[in-house]
């Protein structure tokens, strides 16, 4: 605790997501007052052909 | 915002996933009277393999 | 089958939200072929304090 | 109703995951007094690059 | 992990929910072989005015 | 995009939310490359009565 989720669109690099995972956990461990070792990160990857702003798909524009 | 999560079977085609993201952010933006430009859709997709109703999956069925 | 999640600030009306349910169930059953009887919609409110974008809370602006 | 998403790191048998909704399906209609037939299962899978604790993914390790 | 989310409608007594998260531990743990002391459960409760099958909210039948 | 919910117990200080969604969208600003406009931070707070770990919720321990 706590739990984070960051749902982005797919294609960052695997060290992306590395230094994403160590950042994020930081921010909250700090914030929040939570030891770092209780901090959970899940990815969630989407395609462009299933993200819409606007009524309009990333794929679509 | 408003963010809406649609999870459903994989399978729908391309167009239907087009069509579907259209008239969702429609039918939002004109009842909760939210800007067409706010609305986000994000689809989710699962296989029959991860989707079980009364304990059964539909892979099984 | 689907499951749309409907996320948004907190104070909609409950006559926008009963119009929210029908118009998307109808936008979802229509688009992606699904009979109206199996389309579940959920409703999920947050509070200004508990949402951000670009680094500051609605309720900061 | 009630919907119960199960998400867990990719990797198990299909086998695994028949068994899970079905026994997790019985525990929750015990428990919770709702209609067997009522009870939905989601599974979600992730890879080990997508989930991290204490900032550290579990692919890093 | 794994991690179980139940998403219910509000009204379940404590006892209800205390053994609910008790056997869906046991449940999971057993069918994904898991550690018990892993298994994390979240209850998530929504208003009949929150949920809507078939386009129609349970608060408006 | 990215879209961060940061699930925990209820219980937080205003001022320790305000800082988690400053410092979180930073640190997915800038290690997945994002423009800080584009990060969402949703908070999503439980009571200690629906969460449990090893299936003993946090309010019976």
């Amino acid at each position: 605790m706590p739990y984070v989720t960051v749902k982005m669109l797919e294609g960052r690099t695997d060290e992306q997501k590395r230094a994403l995972c160590e950042k994020v956990t930081e921010a909250v461990a700090e914030t929040v007052n939570a030891p770092k070792e209780k901090v959970v990160v899940f990815i969630e990857e989407m395609p462009k052909s299933h993200y819409a702003v606007a009524g309009k798909r990333l794929s679509d524009q």
